[in-house]
């Protein structure tokens, strides 16, 4: 197990409990946390605040120099919104918990050259496979269906 | 001119006002502005709110069908971050008020059916072109750079 995904994971649980979208995120530099964070949208009534997104408005204003140098660890393969936020922040390291439930823009962040690796975390997958059969509705307006 | 190019613009400009970065956005459906905002990286020590990203923000939480029937105005090219939130969100219709002096993601966002309008706004090419004149580095940490 991966201490830092195990992290990004125990955001997600930490926003299921809250009532929210089940999806953690952490910001690795240099071999420590430097923001972490968790979707937002019910909780705050936020359209932006997904779990990688959150994450990094934690981890503050940075040197690209940074950015460049850390990984993003996610529960969930990265949607459109923060597969940009990846690219703009030129973040070349991406760890994904899992892309079975839903999978985000990984063809784009590889052809960009991130290097995008998916470990397909069984307690990723349930929690968002038992969160989405219970919450159809609330995850296709999270995701813009 | 565009009355809602001017609101994007008067957002620019009351970011400028509160020492931020001058780019502005507003959020339409079906001819009224449904959300507005602007950069907000000095002012709340923001890496994510970018002038679209607040305007959606401040849009709140929307089902899928209204962000696919509205128009995103915003005072500068899209960077990938926002050009993704917009591809999440499947907005259609995308007002540009300059890319001249920086140029985003266009190509992609037209590559996945966006229209995007280039308008070359002399306002929105001075303010940005002052300010990065004046501000180089804090505008390179605004785009990861």
């Amino acid at each position: 197990m991966d201490e830092f995904l195990d992290a990004a994971v125990a955001e997600a649980a930490a926003g299921l409990q809250e009532g929210g979208i089940p999806v953690g995120s952490v910001l690795v530099h240099e071999g420590k946390i430097i923001g972490r964070g968790h979707n937002l949208r019910v909780q705050r009534g936020s359209a932006i605040l997904h779990g990688e997104m959150d994450a990094l408005e934690n981890a503050g204003r940075l040197p690209a120099t940074v950015y460049s140098q850390s990984v993003l660890y996610t529960t969930l393969s990265p949607c459109a919104m923060c597969s940009g936020a990846i690219l703009l922040y030129g973040i070349r390291h991406v760890v994904v918990g899992e892309n079975v439930t839903f999978r985000g823009e990984e063809t784009l962040l590889r052809e960009r050259g991130v290097r995008v690796d998916v470990v397909q975390d069984p307690r990723c997958i349930e929690m968002m496979r038992q969160f989405i059969a219970a919450n159809p509705t609330l995850w296709n307006e999270d995701i813009g269906v």
